[in-house]
C-alpha cells in the first residue's frame, strides 16, 4: 500500500497530546460561557468572492472542487463568477460577518459569540506555521451601535481564559487607534496611516530601519521621526503613559480622548484580572479595519511565538443597506499555542487515557462480573474500562500501567469481596463498586502546568 | 455587497440550536470517556489516492487546490500522481486507518478512540443529505487480534449515548456476518455475497423485487429465495431467533457459531442497557469490510431517518507488512440526528444563551458596581453578563427576557443591598452576590427532551 507519511503543516496529536488541546478548548468555552457568550459554528466554506473581499489573497485560500463535478459546478476561469466557487475559510471573522448578515433577523444584538473551529491557509509550512489550525474567537457585535466599554470587557474574558491555561505569565498589550492617530496629527502628519504602517514594522525591522521608513515614506522630518519612535516606546502598567504622551508633543482633543479611552481600558481590566494589562503605544495591528482599542498578548519567555491573542475594535464588521455591525473581537491562535505547550513541556495530562480504573478479568467465564463492577463504577461517574482479555494479572497490570491508569480492580470470585489496587503505591484493599471512590484528583484525567517556578538553584 | 444566501447542504445553527448540537456532542464525549475511550482528531485532508482506495468515488470527494499554487502544487491531470493531491475526508474511518498506521509505534493497542468531526461529501443536497456534517465515531482497534466480546461492548457504549440523548425510544438491530454466510452456504449457495447484496436492498425495493434479484442474479431456486427472505424476516429480542434459523434450514458449524456470537451480543447488551437490542437477520450493512457483528439503529417514529448509528466488526481496518489492524466501530450521523431533533421539536434549550443572570447597570457611572457583582457571581460558577447600556430598567429586563435569561440583578446604590429578580415569576428580593445561588436547574442552560408521552387524550 501507499507510503503513510505526515503532511507538513497539518498537525495531529496523539491521544495524550489531544487531552491538552481539549483542555485548552474546554477552558476557553467555560470562561466564555461564564461571561454569557454563545458558542456558534459556521460552515467551513464560503463563496470565493466573500473570502477575497478584503484582498487578503496572500492568505492562500484553498479552493474546493468536486472530483466528479458536473459541468456547471466546475471552478470558473479568471473573470468568471466567483460567487459560485467555494473556498475553505482562513479565519473566523469573514464567516462571522456573513453569519451576522445572513441571520440578522434571528439574532439578538449585541450578539456575544465565541467560536472555536479549524481554519485553513495554504501557507508554506515553515516557521511553525500551520496549514490547518484551530482558532478560538470571541466577539461582541452590535447592530449600528456598540458601547466603548465592551472593548475592555472582551479583553477581560481573554485574560481570564489565559489565566486558567497552563501558560507562563502573560501580558496583554493595549493601545487605541484614536491616541495614535491624534498624536500623529498633532505632530503635523496628514497621512497617519503611513506612520502606522511604518511603526507596525518595529518588531520585525527595528527602530533604525523604521526611522528611515518614516522619513522616506511617511514624509517625516528627523524630529517627527524621533517623536514617533518615542511614542511607540511608551509602555506603562497604569495611567502614567498619558503624561509621557503629552511631554513628547501629544495634544488636542483626539489625543485626550484616546488617553481617556485607554486609561478606562487599563482600569477595567486591572480591576478584573490584576497584573496583566499594559499600555503599549507601539501596538498597531495592521491597518485594515480596527478603529478603537487594539490588543496583542505575549507570553513571558515565549515572545518568539508572537502575539498569542490579538484583536480589537472595528466599526464595521459587516453592513448592508439597513444596518452596520460594529464589533470588538479577540482571537487566540489555539493550535499554535497548544503546539508550544506540548513542545516546551509546559503542560501534560496526568494520564494518556480518560480511564481511572481498569477492571481486570480473572477468566473469560467471569467477564460478566467485571462488566457489572465497571457498570457500577461508571454509574457513579468513574471512567473505567474492562480488560480486553483474561490474560495473567501481571499483563493486565502492565496494560493499565502503560496508559497511566491509576487503579486496577479485581472482581471477587465465589462470594469474596472485590479488591482495588493503586498501581502507583501498590496499596491493595477490599472495595465495593457501589461505594468506592477514587481520590478526587484521580477521578478524571487532568492537564497540569509544568512547575513554572522550579525554586532557587541549590 | 454580494448577496448573502444560505448554501444548500451546509447546515448552520442559530445560537439556541447550537446548544442542542453541543449537548449531543457533550453527551457522546462524556459517555465515551466514561468507557475509557480517548478522543482524537485527524486532519481534515487526506491524499486523494487514500480517499479513493476503496473505490468509493461515488462519495463525491472535494478536492483542494491552493488559489495561488506554485506549479508543482497544481492538481494532477488524469494519470498523474494522486498521492500529492489533497481531498477533504468523507468519513472518519479512512483517516483512522491512516492515523493508526502512521502512529502505530506511539499508540497502545487495543486503541479505544472516539472522534467527533465534520466530514464533507459533495452529494446533491436533497433528501435531507448534507454536504458538510458531523460524524461521531467510536472504534476499538487491535493490533493483529481483537477479541469478539468487543463487538457487544461498542454497541453498549452507543446505546448509553443514545439513551442519554433527547431521542424517542430506539432499537439497535444486530446481525452477524457469520450467521448470514453460514445460512446461505447451508442452503447451497456458493456466492453468499450475491445473496447479501440482494437482501441489502430489502428496505428500498421490497420483498418481491428482492426475490427476483435472488433468482435472477444470485442464482437461487424459488425455494432458496423463499428461505432467504424468511431468514431476513427473523427478528427477536432474545435467543429465540436461533430456533427459527434452524427451522428454515440453517445448519452446520458456521451457523451454530453465528448463533452463539449473536446470542452473546444480545445478552451482553441487554445486561448493560435493557430493552434496546434486537436480533434482526435482515441487517446486511453493505458488503465491503464487515466480517462479524453488524449493527443498525432506528429511532421509533423516525424510521425515515434511516439508521442513526451503524457499524460493526471489520478484520482489517488497515495493514502494512508487519501488522493487521482489526476493529469494531460504530458511527452516529450526528448532524442528521441533530437536524431532526430540531425540526421535529424533540429537544430545546431552556434558554438561548448560557447566561443565568443579567446584571443591570443603574447608570454608566455605577458600571463598576455591576462589574463587581458579576465577578462575584462568576467566581462561584454562575454564568452572567452585565447589561450593555444603562438603559431604563424596563429595557434591560426586555434584553434578558428576549434571550430567556431567568434572573436580573440590581446592584444596590449608596450602601443599599443588591436585589435579584426572577423574571419568570416576578419575585424580587435582597441578595448578596457572594452567597446567592440560583436554583440548581437554572444555573446552566440545559437541553430538554420534548415530552415524549403527552398522556392519554382527553
Amino acid at each position: 500500500m501507499a507510503k503513510i507519511a505526515a503532511l507538513s503543516g497539518f498537525p495531529e496529536w496523539l491521544p495524550a497530546e489531544r487531552l491538552v488541546e481539549q483542555h485548552v478548548i474546554d477552558v476557553f468555552r467555560e470562561v466564555a460561557e461564564l461571561h454569557g457568550f454563545s458558542g456558534i459554528e459556521t460552515r467551513a466554506v464560503e463563496p470565493l468572492d466573500q473570502l477575497l473581499r478584503k484582498g487578503e489573497i496572500d492568505k492562500e485560500v484553498y479552493v474546493l472542487r468536486r472530483l466528479h463535478a458536473e459541468e456547471e459546478d466546475r471552478e470558473p476561469s479568471v473573470g468568471e463568477d466567483r460567487s459560485r466557487t467555494l473556498g475553505l475559510h482562513f479565519d473566523l471573522t469573514v464567516p462571522l460577518a456573513r453569519y451576522v448578515l445572513e441571520h440578522q433577523n434571528d439574532l439578538a444584538f449585541p450578539l456575544r459569540r465565541f467560536q472555536i473551529q479549524k481554519v485553513w491557509r495554504g501557507e508554506r509550512p515553515q516557521d511553525g506555521r500551520f496549514r490547518e489550525f484551530y482558532q478560538a474567537d470571541l466577539d461582541v457585535v452590535g447592530q449600528d451601535t456598540l458601547p466603548g466599554h465592551i472593548e475592555a470587557e472582551v479583553a477581560v474574558v481573554m485574560a481570564e481564559v489565559l489565566e486558567r491555561l497552563p501558560v507562563p505569565s502573560f501580558t496583554v498589550h493595549a493601545n487605541t487607534r484614536r491616541l495614535s492617530e491624534g498624536f500623529f496629527r498633532s505632530l503635523g502628519f496628514e497621512d497617519h496611516t503611513a506612520v502606522l504602517r511604518s511603526l507596525d514594522k518595529l518588531p520585525k525591522i527595528g527602530a533604525d530601519a523604521v526611522r528611515e521608513l518614516l522619513i522616506g515614506e511617511a514624509g517625516a522630518t528627523p524630529e517627527q521621526a524621533r517623536a514617533c519612535l518615542d511614542f511607540a516606546s511608551i509602555r506603562s502598567r497604569d495611567a502614567s503613559f498619558a503624561e509621557r504622551v503629552r511631554e513628547i508633543g501629544g495634544s488636542g482633543e483626539m489625543v485626550e480622548q484616546g488617553i481617556a479611552d485607554l486609561t478606562a481600558v487599563l482600569e477595567r481590566v486591572e480591576a478584573a484580572v490584576p497584573g496583566v494589562i499594559m499600555a503599549d503605544l507601539s501596538i498597531a495591528r495592521g491597518l485594515d479595519y480596527y478603529t478603537g482599542t487594539v490588543f496583542e498578548t505575549f507570553v513571558s519567555g515565549h515572545e518568539s511565538l508572537g502575539s498569542v491573542c490579538s484583536g480589537g475594535r472595528y466599526d464595521s464588521l459587516a453592513a448592508d443597506n439597513r444596518h452596520t455591525y460594529p464589533g470588538v473581537g479577540l482571537s487566540i491562535g489555539l493550535s499554535r499555542l497548544v503546539s508550544r505547550l506540548l513542545s516546551a513541556d509546559l503542560a501534560t495530562a496526568t494520564r494518556s487515557v480518560p480511564t481511572c480504573v481498569l477492571v481486570s478479568v480473572p477468566a473469560e467465564e467471569h467477564r460478566h462480573l467485571s462488566d457489572a463492577a465497571a457498570r457500577a463504577l461508571r454509574g457513579r461517574g468513574i471512567p473505567c474500562e474492562v480488560a480486553p482479555s483474561a490474560a495473567k494479572f501481571g499483563k493486565q497490570i502492565r496494560y493499565a500501567d502503560r496508559r497511566g491508569i491509576p487503579f486496577i480492580w479485581f472482581p471477587g470470585l465465589d462470594g469474596a469481596a472485590d479488591e482495588v489496587k493503586d498501581i502507583r503505591s501498590g496499596a491493595q484493599s477490599a472495595a465495593d463498586a457501589a461505594t468506592w471512590d477514587p481520590p478526587a484528583e484521580d477521578r478524571h484525567v487532568r492537564v497540569l502546568a509544568a512547575d513554572s517556578d522550579p525554586g532557587p538553584l541549590a
